[in-house]
């Protein structure tokens, strides 16, 4: 096993993470957002051009675009799942767009009414306009190790729906373990399936703490030589499926973890945690990430 | 890498656990403990025989000894610093006792007001009466790879405590990163160090979430032979360096991995978080466990 000495942090807080949260206000996006640039962050997905009727949380996405003061070293994303939602990012001049595929037919049937390989379909004009624009375009798979409708996932369908995200265009592949039910044994068999197909140096790891496995799961990934991790500070976000469970995999826990296997990643995690802080405050609750809870209570062990 | 096939979960949420929270009646302790054998528990820190005047909650240890209804396959301990302690918990009728010493100086110094050397031999006394009376007598090795007055602590120090505890007699090694800095690194080459000196199957390793990283430090650990592993129903406890920091790694997160793993360890994981719920809603708070409030939440998913 071999360790990557560097890894990169794609910052979900402000879309994966909000988007399942009480909605905050778009001032606030923008200083959270503004924060975690500040923190170090190079990569922060910073909202989603989806109908208001569907995430309301993300109605405001293109205020929060024209509000936050741009790093030139920063890439500031947005998730479009449609030919509208892309051409809206795109005067809302995002650095990059993301589209997204389910690995369970079951949770694709149920979520948006159609196929995998239908919803995958109805993304070709997104990759079209964005190739024409010169705009990256990252795939998320969802579902990468369970599904809250049909259970397990074979990791053959999420090699398959990886590899298909791969050949449409998307330059990266975020794999998704959307309800947190994966461990490293399921984690392992998902990525050596899709890295068989997929260059490893092409995928990224989107852990949910559902269950509490993600930093395991991130580590198991790490030994597979996977260097992009999807994290939102603050543990922000939630579980659709279970109202009071925990969201994203915190990124200050991951900083911690990235730390102490001297794997660089250019985030201060004071700097990140005082970000936690700040938005967790505006939302009236404690940080989901246990580094988060230990640096507020003022732990000075380290 | 090879995992084991079983381990034996030491459930210490009824001491390290509640000695860190507020005071919960005897009757509660006693319905705890039933609780987490009905559950599957084959071994349980019942109680510490120390001066109330030092920790209050375990004030009522010889009762909650009286009042549970023993299981003949379950093994209930106590925490026994010293002689009088010792002769307490056996007129207690205790199944096994154990004593502790620190791996850092600083903290035997400012915990204990002694060295390492000398905490050590003044268990001389415990030890020569838990030989003579037959009963069992598990060590703890504190501040395993970080101390909160030291910072770091050196491997080799871990390993000679831990050589120092097994040669007194101490049946098993249980190594505990007292205040949850560890990470893969530093646990991988804390337990290469111990198990240099004292045979892996006498470990057992005892980690505080404080920031977040236990699970995958068991994770490292199985992967290192070690089939013991201490852990607290509902991430019972906290750090008495941090309040409102994670207490002792939940046993229900522990049972996720090891079922996602097919390590066997007989504990129901449904009744297991019941009783989790049990204990917190005494307490007045929500389980530290992700596994435990994604359950309560429902998320029916697995």
């Amino acid at each position: 096993m071999s360790l990557p000495t560097r890894v990169r942090i794609v910052e979900v807080g402000p879309r994966d993470g909000l988007q399942n949260e009480a909605s905050v206000s778009t001032s606030d996006k923008i200083e959270l957002i503004n924060q975690l640039a500040a923190a170090g962050h190079s990569y922060i997905e910073s909202g989603a051009f989806v109908s208001p009727k569907w995430v309301p949380q993300m109605a405001d996405s293109a205020e929060v675009f024209a509000g936050i003061d741009r790093q030139a070293n920063v890439t500031y994303a947005a998730l479009t799942p449609n030919l509208k939602g892309y051409e809206s990012a795109k005067l809302a001049n995002v650095s990059e767009v993301a589209i997204f595929g389910a690995a369970s037919e079951a949770f694709s049937q149920k979520n948006i009414n159609c196929s995998i390989a239908e919803s995958l379909a109805r993304f070709e004009p997104v990759m079209a306009a964005a190739k024409r624009d010169g705009i990256k375009v990252r795939g998320y798979v969802s579902c990468v190790v369970g599904c809250p409708y049909q259970g397990e996932v074979a990791p053959s369908e999420v090699a398959r729906v990886a590899k298909a995200l791969l050949d449409m265009g998307c330059y990266e592949i975020s794999l998704g373990d959307t309800i947190g039910v994966g461990t490293p044994k399921t984690v392992m068999a998902m990525l050596d399936a899709v890295s068989a197909v997929v260059p490893v140096e092409k995928l990224a790891v989107h852990f949910h703490d559902t269950y509490g496995q993600a930093l395991s799961n991130i580590y198991v990934a790490l030994n597979r030589g996977i260097s992009v991790i999807d994290s939102a500070v603050a543990g922000l976000g939630g579980c659709p499926y279970a109202a009071g469970a925990s969201g994203n995999v915190a990124t200050e826990d991951v900083v911690y973890l990235l730390n102490g296997l001297d794997i660089s990643h250019g985030v201060d995690l004071n700097a990140l945690a005082a970000a936690g802080r700040f938005i967790t405050d505006k939302l009236g609750k404690q940080p989901s990430s246990k580094v988060g809870l230990a640096l507020q209570a003022k732990c000075s062990t380290t």
